[in-house]
């Protein structure tokens, strides 16, 4: 059986494969790094000929190690890999191997992406678990491990973990993270390189479930089991913080219906992150700012923060970016006004607005640490942003060594800014060092009081697991025939679904559409049935308004005509039915198949909104009401679907529901790849789908 | 006559009212400023009793200084600034003073108020301009000349121009400049403080016009007179990055229509920078990078970006947030494709997609420099963003030594970003030393190349003066009776203001308003006229579809008596007949008096648009063509009046003249206060004003 994860992390020896006396090659500076920071296994260099390497003594081969061997690390060419496999293989005690050596499957080059293939099957054969190849690996500050050859990364012991896709982003993030005030330690690190095994996926799981470990955070590009990530994602008690990159639109597949062309992976990435509880960063610096205020700062109790400023200037930069966030600003309690009022110079700004405080630079720091000693005792607040002057006569490092203790009688998370210049260096340093995190500018203090908040208040819904439904009747008829669903089978499926769907009737002559006009009594709709049109209004396949049996008869015959016309050669199965549908909100619902995430629900608004305004949120299915309710929250038919200009609201329990029950049924049926309800018109009570489109696996 | 800014910034003398021994005080701080700094002309300390300061001869009063006196800067408690102010008036020599002294208007306390009232009293009888007071004045690192009392600012020059209406961001934007890996130079800086006299809007249009001057950035709360701003940036031959803060919309103004609830100074002052060519800056981070750019990079030829990575990682993020600029990838030429296939290592991904290279790991220096020699000499890229990796076996500076010569040999900007550690730094100082600029992430890089696109693109309007129009007769009539335009008297107003409005009748009678149905034949619409009704529709004042004589009774007896019963006592001047109109793209044209841009233009699309998505955009009038079509294009409506879902596209033409014409309708007639047309139908040819409401400022 393989190894774990944390085994080979808490690896007591370790094997370079590649050691090197050259320190132009990463066999000398991966070693270097080993030694230097004073690994706490045993380290045994390997190469052909040298008889020791930095004062190390060498073995020609990994077979000739006569002690066990926990880890190699293989820094030679690309081409002689299979070969050092093989030897650990034989050696039987090799747990993990992490390939630096590049020239594997990234090339594209056949021979090398079969290589890769390779060095796999060596791998599971041999138990042997493979990070990399083409990876910078891995780092264990606890026992000083380091395979990685990026000599700028210190080890220091912190709550933080890093997962990373790509080599520069792993050094570069662990290097923000050494270039703070008071460099900030970290967990583990893992860079999984091409990911021919140890995955992205199950590095965040391995660090979520590790006890050392407060929060998970991931530069990602791409992910191969999306609804793996989100299981994982949703169970954690830790906070994911993922900056998920590649978010152009390049890569949307063209589809047959509004839903696939909307989808674009990462919207659904959006969506999907949203329901499982990941936190979603936008740029490097919200990431390298929320990883250190999540893993240094205590959890905020709510979204309600206090500014506390010297300089007005940065007080009201702050309140542009608190207006743009998920955070509020906190309602001040009047004993707490009161007794600010006392403390502070008589030209402070106290509350206006509310949990809003301009100290003025008159403010000694005495008044700035009994003022911050209020407000953190105030109920009312759950966080502190306080900012600073380059203080002109006095010291930063006095300020801070004032303020810390008061932070520190409270379980409150309390941010700062103080700018800028060399003067203030000492200051944040002292600050950090007592547990009270310091950013370099408003903006970047109020976003990672956000993402705080965000990680704090993440409510991850699990995937339920629903077994696959039998074949509906239509369906196996539809997929015998190798065709898409018609209309009326359509909504004959949805029905059985539970899904309330219109009053309809299927025709195949005028004389028999004339019957149903005439049995519906008001005006109905006509619409060609055929599953060769698509676009039904454009082939002219849709009447609307029929009064009477005249007007059914020439609207029949004019749309057969007109399909007929535009459409040469569709098979016309007849013609549906339904009676014109009240005025009412709408909506469209969509499903398609995402490749990472599975059966996927899109929903907006409709017509012009879902084509102009792209206005839609994704959600994976199945899920349950908690979850449709965010989704349609996401978008702007909330507040349309609440009552605007003096409309009636809408029933939005029943657009809860019918979003549930398509999730359901898109995850249970998986001969459907989509299904377009456009549109559906959501009423004061209960909703209508007036057109329903559901496109089968087999059918195109 | 009063001196000019020029002038004051070149001081020959200062005299330092209130110098002092203590360093607590900033009559210290500023004394040894000038001092150590090593200011090229003569210091003067003023002190009632203290001999010498720092070794400098003290003046028991500025009447005592035998020579002239250029500046005084004045650093005494706020009650005596007055007393100093005569003493400066007595001597007739002094041209600017700067006061440092806070406890005057910004207080709020009348005493203080009225003080601050009596300086510029003073001032303007003695031609003394003034800065602040509550400032920390001005720097002007060519004489080495400094008044602000922040420790930490470096008198480095440089073309860069900074305004500042907060004494923070002043020295924190100035302290970011010198926290650069070179630090970056600045031509002057100023300060406003309250802006008593000497106002951000004057030192912008002084730095404009200065020949040391590239670029002038402003960190800026508000502006008195915005459409001054505007004349200011739009004549200026320099750029101007303004950070506007206060985005929040609190001070939005209760109105009356739809376009002053949705007016919000900040869309306005988005709408007007654009107008005028402002390069508006979003957060401190912007600013700082921009300036840095714009200052010191050559200007693009276009937003054609070049990516030239080592990293896959950086390359993703940079791509992703080119996506959200003006900035597109630039498409490489076919020879110059194959010059870098021969360059390059064979790993390398090179335009996947177009304009994108992903040069690896496996890259030289040497290669790095022949491969940015060959895309700046393709007549395709207009920018090149390099990015590094933290080099592992060798040294950045040297990198930046091969690559610095290149960038040199062409007019084009790059921008490099080299992630990160203590390693880089060497490297990116070099880089700058030599004019190419370097930014700490991905992100920052894109978004400051974009800052110096939008600087050399920007296109300013200058706002035409025009006379006011005579008062026409219905406004003169509206105004003698004390109430706005019934709604038949603003289409006539629009009308004879050369503006397409639709056919209609006014009916005091059930009679008229039949006859009148009747002359148009097709189905009518029935409005009620009343200057008491503003939401005709909520009060049942609007009837639709009307066929016939008979429904035209019906239909006028039923509104007249709903707006009777759902207005009391309102005052209906009658009914107004109008035919139904064609369906068209609804949009919706406002305007509103800012208070400081005076009359502006809102467009938008209409109906649930406007109230949801507020898409909505301003300018200031009145206005060109040019313009009315830049802020069509700034909304959704662009999209769709080009057509979408096969609809035939709209007559932007007829919407460009109708914006023309409200603007300058608005520009010379000061009476309307407001206007609302709502909706405006837009046709395949022409448009249709449906519902015109004119508001005037006597009307309320």
């Amino acid at each position: 059986m393989a190894a774990t994860l944390n085994e080979i992390y808490n690896a007591r020896s370790i094997a370079l494969i590649g050691a090197s006396q050259d320190p132009n090659k990463a066999g000398y500076q991966v070693l270097k790094l080993l030694l230097d920071e004073g690994y706490e296994g045993k380290v045994y260099p390997v190469h052909p000929k040298e008889p020791e390497i930095l004062g190390r003594k060498c073995y020609p081969s990994i077979l000739d190690i006569p002690d066990a061997v926990d880890v190699m690390v293989v820094a030679v060419s690309a081409k002689v890999v299979i070969n050092v496999m093989k030897q650990a293989e034989q050696r039987g005690d090799v747990k993990g191997a992490v390939v630096l050596s590049a020239g594997f499957a990234e090339t594209g080059v056949p021979e090398l992406v079969e290589a890769e293939a390779e060095l796999v099957r060596i791998a599971k054969r041999a138990g042997i678990r493979v990070f990399g190849p083409n990876c910078i690996g891995m780092a264990y500050p606890a026992l000083k491990l380091n395979t990685g050859f990026a000599p700028g990364i210190k080890l220091i012991e912190g709550s933080a973990a890093y997962v990373s896709q790509s080599g520069a982003f792993g050094g570069a993030l662990l290097m923000f993270a050494g270039d703070q005030p008071c460099p900030q330690g970290f967990a583990k690190f893992g860079h999984i390189g091409n990911m021919c095994d140890v995955s992205n996926l199950e590095l965040i799981e391995a660090f979520n479930n590790d006890p050392s470990v407060s929060v998970t955070g991931a530069y990602m590009e791409a992910v191969k089991d999306g609804r793996e990530l989100m299981r994982i994602a949703a169970a954690s008690e830790k906070p994911n913080l993922i900056l998920k990159v590649g978010r152009s639109s390049l890569g949307a597949a063209a589809a047959m219906s509004h839903t696939g062309s909307l989808a674009g992976s990462d919207k659904v990435y959006d969506g999907a992150f949203k329901q499982c509880g990941i936190v979603r960063m936008d740029t490097v610096e919200d990431m390298t700012d929320g990883m250190k205020a999540v893993a240094s700062l205590p959890k905020p109790k709510g979204n309600r923060v206090c500014v506390l400023t010297e300089a007005g200037g940065m007080g009201i930069v702050s309140m542009d970016t608190i207006d743009k966030t998920d955070l509020v600003l906190a309602s001040i309690a009047g004993d707490t006004l009161a007794k600010l009022e006392e403390t502070l110079p008589s030209m402070a700004m106290i509350c206006k607005p509310d949990g809003y405080i301009d100290m003025t630079a008159a403010v000694s720091p005495e008044q700035q640490a009994e003022s911050l000693r209020l407000v953190l005792a105030d109920p009312g607040v759950d966080a502190v942003l306080l900012m600073g002057l380059p203080p002109i006569f006095r010291d930063a490092k006095d300020t801070a060594e004032r303020i810390s203790p008061v932070a520190k009688e409270f379980d409150k998370p309390v941010a700062v800014c103080f700018m800028r210049g060399e003067s203030m260096a000492e200051g944040r340093r002292h600050f950090e060092e007592n547990g009270i995190m310091t950013f370099d500018t408003p903006e970047r203090a109020v976003k990672a009081l956000e993402t705080l908040y965000r990680a704090a208040f993440r409510n991850g819904h699990p995937l339920e697991d629903l077994p696959p439904a039998p074949r509906h009747h239509l369906v196996e008829k539809a997929v015998a025939q190798g065709r898409n669903l018609l209309e009326p089978e359509a909504v004959s499926l949805l029905a059985d679904n539970g899904i309330p769907t219109v009053d309809h009737a299927f025709a195949t002559s005028s004389e028999e559409a004339q019957d149903a006009a005439e049995r519906f009594g008001g005006p109905v709709v006509l619409k060609v049935v055929s599953p060769d049109v698509i676009h039904k209004s454009d082939a002219g396949g849709v009447k609307v308004n029929i009064r009477s049996r005249s007007e059914m008869a020439d609207a029949y015959d004019a749309m057969m005509s007109e399909v007929a016309s535009r459409v040469p050669g569709a098979d016309i199965h007849g013609a549906m039915i339904v009676p014109l549908a009240e005025p009412g909100t709408e909506i469209i619902i969509g499903m398609v198949r995402d490749p990472q995430f599975g059966p996927t629900i899109m929903f907006g608004l409709g017509g012009i909104f879902v084509e102009v305004f792209k206005d839609v949120s994704f959600r994976v299915a199945p899920f349950n009401e908690e979850v449709a309710l965010d989704m349609i929250k996401e978008t702007k038919a909330f507040e349309l679907l609440g009552g605007v200009r003096g409309e009636t609201a809408r029933d939005v329990g029943s657009l809860v529901d019918l979003l549930v029950k398509v999730s359901r049924m898109a995850a249970t049926q998986p001969e459907i790849s989509e299904i377009d309800l456009n549109p559906v018109r959501i009423y004061e009570r209960g909703l209508a789908v007036l057109d329903a489109r559901i496109i089968l696996s087999c059918g195109n």
